[in-house]
């Protein structure tokens, strides 16, 4: 049996071209089982967007032409791909949304599954806006039986339950099925293909039947899809569809040899267990500390923050990019990701403000790397504004100010420069923040903190260490090595280092992986070996700084805990139970 | 039967609190029973915290610490109050979380009754984290038959396949109850508590007995509880606790004379067409346009925005604020509702930061308001600063800038020095922009747009000028009459007025209010009578800004939608569904 597998990359409510592409596909006339990932016809998340009347009017439009593409079909040929279904009440106001599959044909569309998981936790808000179906689906195309589940359905958890891969074994006494076909928009982070993967054989093998897995691709705000699409069988893998770009994959179910190795152990999956997952571990030295990336953890991150930045300025309409360099390690590295990621036609500037403490080697070291990238590099000295407006407190409130109100002003100073200029030449401000400076507060709201999205959000200090060494070894040493060795600083007063205030960043890494996996409390983490004040410091500083992260822009997602649309916690409120 | 409301104001988690005032009450040992909200022994909402373990391990420590006062409660009281029951996997992960009612008499601490219906609409994100119950509560206290719900359980919609009161119904055969309790942590908004009582008497009539409502009041982040705690028994609303403050509410059930009207008629309540409503209203004049504030509308908002303010100002502690004053009606009403509402000890300024483009007349304004109010009012004019910035600008890139970017540039130096202020005296920033200008983006990123919390985010201008009418008639003139008649400006270029760039306010709001209704296309609200060009470009204003409210504060919230937690819309997607 011919198989086509549609890993789309289409802008979420993108009528238009998600027609065209269908349109395009059934002109080419194939002849195969065409699977598109779910939700396909919208995009996903929708969030809030599938309850406002202007969206779902034009998609019930895009329906009806969908299904006026019926007659244009081979008998030999079948669509499947993902949509929604509504209901309404007598005032057209929705009563229920479910998450389907339509198949198309030239018998017509037709509603064959609804989605019977709804994931509701971190990111996922489903049980928000869909209602779940209750029945298995086993299709018959072309004299083959066929098991259809739509992403999260895969998982069995405490979270849901009923656990659909278990009905749909039930449903169809094991032995029935010639596939199973999984259509998913499945969000990425680190390590979850093999997540996927293990599962996929799991099923695989409980049904002694290939399992198909379909995802799509593409950056939604904040929430990477891989792709990643694959065919397995038992424990084989097939084919592998690229991941983080469009790809259709061709094949042909017969040609593979299968392989199975029995096994019934089903695993729970998708669990508060595995959300609470930390990545501390013991080392050889009996320290605790991150478990290091690999080189191809490296790999697939670069891919991901590329896809992320590129799509969101794509969907926002941006092809300028403006990057406050300072001299230090992230803005370095988020400079050489967008400068490898660079696509044709797109300009992309790095802007270097010195105030009175920034050290003449930041600006050596920034003219190094921005010659190395071949990108320009413009100078702003904040020195003379950040001199006046302490004139201006002085004379008007005959209040001088220093210690953390004047480092706080240089980088709101350098925050409004940076904005001038984007307005100046229309260009997106990419945020240069890593996940250790969220967590303990150590950036300057309205200041550093500024940007339309942020790459190293996601990304603990020591592993922007580890992928700037990784980028080096891939391109020759592109970035300066002295940017790298030298100790970090925010340079907003004399001589002032990240470890004045902060512990150093392998040891802070490890204490904020344990505390945001809600795993550990201080007693924990001490027990662990960590120091009990620098513990207790790390703590405090997380509690006191919720309300930074409020307003903080969209981060890309790349773990399985970010602070970002799946992170809620309350920023009033008593935080003594965080204490020891 | 002699019954306590407690409508208490805790922090939450702040268990010692709670702790001390549930210890207090019985050492009071009046006998009686004591009636206490939703969640009481952890506040709510809760979001993350209920998953992270430094949070329910010191929650297990109140728990046991409760259960000890059993001892100390005389047999003829009793406790009931709302709490988590957690279950855990072997690694003491949270295996599933209830939202239960405990009763704790000299018997002991008893869990009794779970909560059967989750919301998991707009803000809430209960299914998110508890797993709902399956039983109806009858207690038996004193000899009374005692039905008990909590919160959502009182309500019946589409959104829930089930219906606790009708479960009751069936369980009780609607004879048996002496009175219903439904114990919640109910969010306010405007004509929320009319709803409230209209149910109640629905449900009093059904069940022919007593409906007890008890409410929390305080103000989480965005989320205000204005309590409201009422007795009603058939038609009649025999008591009420006040909106928005603490108290207890003592009564014996018998000293009131019952007065039914039997009415079986339910209806749906919290549906989506609930929560898609619109106040926009045809007028005698045949426009339409928002449904106007009564006095009583005016006096509650004014009151859930001063414990808005002030709960977050303790909460995160600060007792200095610092407010930008432009001369405007935004910030004028804000300052004013700030000042009314300020208490001993607290210290409240105003800043006023002209610009090459400020008139005269708003610093006299800023002046003479500052004066009514008796606040302190400093001025630091940005004009030397901005042609600082203009120079700098054309130096470094010989590319000066104007427009736009050189208005822009204004807002965010006033930014700058209003959050420098808040460093030097460690004061609180309020906000000050309206929900008009948030729902169209009529303001600068980290310029007008920042603070710590804003009052009036989810307040309509039109309804920011009503509000300001109302408190010069309450006060005396208390704003300077000009402040309101004046035409609004941005002074960001010279002779700037809001009407360059938007429709006038009155065709503004009510055509956002259509769009945030989410029931309405731009085919509608032509429909109804708005002219077409105006309707899209509030479309277009809307669609384009998503980013800018993303990274806004926290939003105190009084509407039924709220740009805040509760509204959820991707930023990047292809928006042209919003069209015509």
């Amino acid at each position: 049996m011919k198989i086509i597998f549609h890993q789309t990359h289409h802008t979420i409510a993108d009528f238009d071209n998600i027609f065209k592409y269908l349109q395009e596909q059934i002109k080419k006339s194939e002849d195969a089982l065409h699977v598109f990932p779910e939700l396909f016809l919208t995009g996903y998340p929708l969030q809030d967007l599938c309850i406002q009347k202007p969206f779902f009017e034009k998609y019930e439009a895009l329906l009806k032409k969908v299904e006026k593409l019926s007659s244009k079909i081979s008998s030999d040929s079948t669509y499947l791909f993902g949509g929604l279904s509504y209901e309404y009440n007598k005032n057209k106001i929705p009563q229920s949304i479910k998450n389907v599959v339509f198949k198309l044909s030239n018998k017509g569309l037709e509603k064959v599954y609804t989605k019977q998981l709804l994931p509701n936790y971190d990111i996922f808000d489903e049980q928000k806006y869909f209602t779940p179906g209750n029945e298995s689906c086993v299709l018959k195309i072309n004299d083959k039986n066929i098991g259809v589940l739509i992403c999260e359905d895969m998982w069995s958890s405490s979270f849901h339950k009923k656990d659909p891969v278990q009905l749909l074994a039930e449903h169809t006494n094991k032995q029935q099925l010639d596939f199973i076909v999984n259509m998913s928009a499945s969000p990425y982070s680190l390590g979850k293909n093999t997540k996927r993967l293990q599962r996929a054989q799991e099923i695989s093998s409980l049904f002694q039947c290939p399992f198909l897995y379909i995802n799509k691709v593409g950056a939604e705000d904040e929430i990477l899809f891989d792709g990643k699409s694959f065919i397995c069988d038992g424990e084989k893998i097939h084919k592998q569809a690229k991941s983080f770009e469009q790809e259709t994959l061709n094949f042909n179910l017969d040609d593979f040899q299968y392989s199975f190795k029995i096994n019934e152990t089903k695993n729970e999956s998708n669990t508060w267990e595995d959300l609470f997952q930390s990545r501390i571990q013991k080392q050889k030295d009996k320290t605790h500390s991150l478990i290091p990336w690999s080189d191809d953890d490296c790999a697939e991150v670069i891919k991901a923050l590329s896809l992320g930045f590129q799509d969101y300025a794509k969907k926002c309409g941006f092809s300028n990019f403006t990057i406050a360099l300072s001299g230090g390690m992230d803005s370095a590295l988020v400079l050489s990701i967008m400068r490898l990621a660079l696509k044709e036609g797109q300009y992309l500037e790095a802007i270097y403000m010195p105030s009175i403490h920034s050290s003449p080697l930041s600006y050596d070291l920034s003219i190094s790397l921005c010659e190395n990238l071949g990108i320009p590099l413009k100078s702003l000295p904040i020195k003379f504004l950040h001199s006046t407006t302490k004139n201006l407190f002085g004379q008007s409130f005959s209040q001088p100010f220093d210690g953390l109100t004047d480092e706080n002003i240089q980088s709101r100073l350098r925050g409004t420069l940076l904005y001038t200029r984007s307005n100046q030449i229309n260009s997106m401000v990419v945020n240069t923040s890593n996940k250790s400076e969220l967590a303990v507060g150590y950036s300057t709201q309205y200041g550093d903190s500024v940007g339309a999205i942020s790459l190293l959000g996601d990304i603990f200090k020591s592993e922007v260490y580890r992928l700037a060494e990784y980028i080096n070894q891939k391109h020759n040493g592109l970035i300066p090595k002295e940017i790298i060795t030298r100790p970090p600083t925010a340079e907003l007063r004399p001589d002032q280092r990240d470890t004045d205030s902060l512990p150093e960043y392998k040891v802070l890494d490890a204490i904020l992986d344990g505390i945001l996996s809600y795993r550990y409390t201080q007693k924990d983490l001490i027990k662990l070996g960590f120091e009990e004040a620098e513990v207790q410091k790390v703590f405090d500083l997380y509690k006191r700084t919720e309300y930074k992260r409020y307003q903080f822009c969209p981060i890309l997602k790349i773990s399985s805990k970010s602070f970002g649309f799946g992170y809620r916690v309350p920023i009033s409120k008593s935080s003594t139970f965080y204490n020891k």
